[in-house]
Order: structure tokens, then sequence, then C-alpha cells
């Protein structure tokens, strides 16, 4: 690589601390590049026209940086960068921060089943109009049946969590059928989805969202699940086809609790808001909300910065094409 | 024991299935035993006369009882025989259903940390009028200070479902100091608390009512926690000084996700169910309304049920001067 001196690191994360900015500074230091950091994608903007190595999620920056070598992205998603020719060429490499997210996404995961299970959105109104209505029939994660598609970070963090409550099963699906660090009963393929659905009380999408996921949970699968099934979606709300979701939760046979949607923010007069049996979060899962999930993005883009530094392979390279 | 023919078992606990009272009927049938089920202690009351083991809540029908050896108590608490001659004077043995709750409450628990941390209460709002704020800072169980006062079944539940998420220490707290199952990084003594509270992030009560446990966590205990230290109560609500928790919570300087009330139903005009800082459930963690709780009842029942009719010591026997 033939590059002016010094080498330059543009970062926009504005949630890091100053030691976090620290140690950015020091370690990119050490391999002999100069770091600066922005609050906002706007003042980076003026700024990125020398930046070999950018750490932020705009594509929009990244487009406008004519001497980029290597995009990190602060999120485990990348659709945004769809479109970079720059990426999708290889004149630069994309890298994500898989594994950041998956604490506290699980948790997220795990608080919307025990709120479905414990009948809390009821409890919460009862509490707000200070009554005290009890006996409200409950259900438990225990002996449940878990399906869980998609077993990378978050979904292998959820099922640690997961089978500490007991669970009948914790089954995972992915495309090769590989069981990740023995973590589920069982792995099967994407192909193999509708022979597990009809014995899942739990369904659990951690996906990307990608041509391959587009509507995995559509009106069949959905039909296959039995009644009071729950299905929760992290990932991406693309991976459910969300009116035929809307027509079983209308007619109550199902429950969801979702914090991704096909359409972001739910638009005030959609008809999804009211309906019933349903948990809706305004996609707050997996943000950089939690100071551990940033600590996870700094320590994630800082082991890729030391191999991108040294020339070897990185180890969260986005294949565009794939979509992950 | 002299008794008339044939012996009568009464059981009030509606919550049954079928299959559960087939089961009750049958095993005592196989000691001898003929076994009456009423939906309601008014109900029960006009047979009570005659029977000798008496499955049931309600200390009124146990004091009504002329000829009862034996009161099993379905639930995990025993206050309500606090007074009952019969029991403290050894004429009729008292056992609970300690065992049978540890599953739902450790569930509504973590249900209740992961409410408070990840800001539901105020996300609920949010999406009740169909707004889309995000990025409200969250905390995570990861690497959390726990400490849980009461080692027993509910302790021990919600210390095996904690530990998947990777808090920095679970501490019990208990008379003994004992560590049952090694469940604990340590177990301390009551009389060890104060020297535990100043590093804990979250405190779980899971203690009976008795004179010993009554406001053990006051104005001083609560003072010795860190700012922002969560406070879950599941077991009793005189356990903790609720006046003196409430001015903490006004001050903004704690949480607490509380199930128990020193009054309850709170009364509609009490200032705590304004109070910030603070998600309220109606004492719904350790009901019945779990079918599995019901069938460990029966469970745990029918265990002391052979032993009784055998002679042998029970497992769950209450001493009331101790109140557990």
């Amino acid at each position: 690589m033939t590059q002016r001196s010094p080498r330059l690191v543009t970062v926009v994360l504005p949630e890091m601390t100053d030691a976090q900015r620290m140690k950015i500074e020091r370690i990119t230091a050490s391999y002999g590049y100069r770091v600066r950091f922005f609050r906002n994608t706007e003042d980076a903007m003026e700024f990125i026209d020398g930046t070999e190595v950018l750490f932020s999620t705009s594509a929009k920056l990244a487009a406008s940086a004519p001497n980029l070598k290597w995009q990190c992205s602060p999120s485990a998603g990348v659709n945004q960068f769809a479109g970079c020719d720059i990426f999708t060429s290889g004149k630069a490499a994309l890298t994500c921060s898989s594994g950041a997210y998956g604490v506290t996404i699980a948790e997220h995961i795990i608080m919307l089943i025990l709120e479905v299970f414990r009948r809390q959105p009821e409890y919460t109104q009862i509490v707000n109009e200070r009554r005290w209505t009890r006996n409200l029939p409950v259900r438990s994660i225990l002996r449940s049946r878990i399906t869980i598609l998609g077993t990378g970070d978050i979904g292998q963090t959820t099922a640690v969590r997961l089978w500490a409550f007991q669970p009948k099963t914790i089954i995972g699906v992915n495309r090769s059928g590989k069981n990740p660090k023995d973590l589920f009963d069982r792995v099967i393929t994407t192909g193999e989805l509708d022979t597990v659905l009809p014995q899942t009380d739990i369904l659990i999408l951690s996906l990307p969202g990608t041509a391959d996921t587009a509507h995995i949970i559509g009106k069949k699968e959905l039909g296959l699940l039995p009644d009071n099934a729950l299905v929760v979606n992290v990932g991406r709300g693309i991976c459910i086809d969300q009116k035929a979701l809307e027509e079983e939760l209308n007619k109550k046979r199902l429950y969801a609790a979702l914090d991704v949607f096909e359409t972001e923010p739910i638009p005030a007069e959609d008809s999804f808001w009211a309906c019933p049996n349903l948990l809706i979060t305004p996609h707050v899962a997996g943000d950089t909300s939690l100071p551990y999930t940033v600590e996870r993005i700094v320590d994630l883009f800082l082991d890729d910065f030391r191999r991108y530094a040294e020339g070897r392979p990185f180890l969260r390279e986005v294949d565009l094409n794939r979509g992950y």
C-alpha cells in the first residue's frame, strides 16, 4: 500500500468514552496512524478526503472517501452498504461489528418472552389504573420448545441464557446445519424449517436482512406454528411477512413480540399498533445504549485494525453479495 | 392414631386438573383414605368434621376441624396460620409447599430486573403513544453484583438462571451462612449483610415474613446501597421499610421492582403508586397461575402424604415459632 504519511483513521461513534478514544488513539498510533474523532457524519464529511480507515455507520461517508481502504461498521447488520460500489468492486474492504450485540439483544429477547408469558402488558395496564387484579394464567420458559432462526452471536448468546430456564428443547436453524459450540439440541438447515415449526412454542428470529431471509417466515410458516406459539423478532423486520402475522394475531391464534418491522417507524395510522397479542418495542434491542456494547464494538474494531495494519485477514469481513 | 373409618382427606385447591384430582384419589386410597375435593372454603366447611388431613390455605378451615392431624398449605409462606393453637400446641402438624414456586418466581424476578434495566416502563409509555423514541441508556445483568436475601428454593432457582447472564457476583444471605449446592459465590449470615450492601447492584429479597425478617431492609441498609442499585422484593412486603424506600425512590437514588407491599392491595390514594423509579406488580410472582406450580404443589403434598401415612417424618414441616 502506497499512502501519504501520516495515514488517517476517521471515527464517528459518539457513544464512546474518553478512555475508549484514548485506547484507539494509542493502538492506531503504534502502527503509525493518526485518528480523528467526530460526533456526527456531517462534521466528518469535511475532513474525509485523506482517510484510509473509516469507523462509522454511514454509507454516504464511505462513498465520499476517495482514499478509503477499509470501512468498519459499528453495527451488526450492513444493509445500508448494499449499494456501495467501492465494496462490491473490491476497492475497499467492509467489516461489521457482529459479536458486540449478543448480550444486550439476548436480554431483550428474554425480557420480551417473559413479559408476554407473564401477561405483563395487561398487568402494566392494571397497575396504571391502580387496580389489584391477579391470577391471570401465565406460562413459563420451563419445558418450552424453542426454535432460534440464526445461530450467530445473538442466537448463541440467547441460547446460553435460555438453557438456564430449563426449556424442553432449543433447536437452531442456519444455512449450514452446523451446531456452533454444541449450544443447540440440534441445528437444522433453513430448508428443513417446516419440520420443526409444528413443535415450536417460541420462535426467535435473529437473522440479518438479506434476499435469502426476506419473508422467511410467511403465511405458510406461521400457519405451521401451534396455537399460542410466540414469535419474537429482533433481527430485521423484512424476515417476517408482517401482513400474514397481523392476520394470525387478529385471530388471537399466535402471540408476537417484535422489535423490528417492515416499515420503521411504524406509521402512526398503521393498524399494527392496535393489534392484539402483540408486544412492540421501537427497535431498541440492539442499539448502543448499553456501555458494554460500545466497549465490545471498540475492541472488535481494534482486533481487526491490528490485522489490517499487519496485513493479516479480517475476522469480520462482510460479503455484500451474501449480505452479512 | 385411633380414627373412624374411612379416614378423610379434604382438599381445597380449585386450580387442579382432573388428572391431578385422580392422582390424589388413587394414592390416598392406596393408604385407606377417602378424599373430598372442594372449590372453596365455604363449601368445605360443612363437611370438615371428620377430616384428618387438610390440603388448603385456610386457617379458618383448619381451626374448624376437630379431628385434624395434618394440614398441608399449598402456599410457601404460612403467615395466615400464625395464630392457630392446634399447630403451636402440637395437636396437629403443619407443612407448606415450599419448593413449588421457585420456577415461576425466578422468571418474575428476572423479568422485573430486565424491565427496569432496559427502561421498559418508559418504552411501554412511548409505544402506547405511538412514538418512536429510542436510545434510552440501558443496563445489563452482565457484570452486575447481585445479592440474594434468602437462599431457599426461590433464591436457588433464581441464582441458577442469573448465572447464565454472567453477573460479576451472586452472594447469598441466610441465617446459617451455608452455601446450598454451592450455587452462590459465597453465602454470608444476615448479621454480615451490611458488609455486602455497598457492593450490591441488584438486591433480591426472597424471604418469608417473620419477626426476624421484618424491616430487615430499613433506612440504614438502603442507605448502604450504591447509587442506582435496584431492589427487587418477591417475598413479603414487611421485609422492607417501605417508607424509607419511598424516600430513596423519590430522591431517584435507587430503583425498585416490587411484587409485595406492606399493605396489599396498595390503597388507591397511597403516594407509592406514583413513586418514580418504581415498578409495581400486584403480588403475582408466586401465585398458582402457572400450571407447573400446581403440578409441583400436588406432587409435594403427595410426597409428604406418603410419609404421613407411613409414619415417617415430613419433608416440609413448618415451625410456627420460627415462621417457616
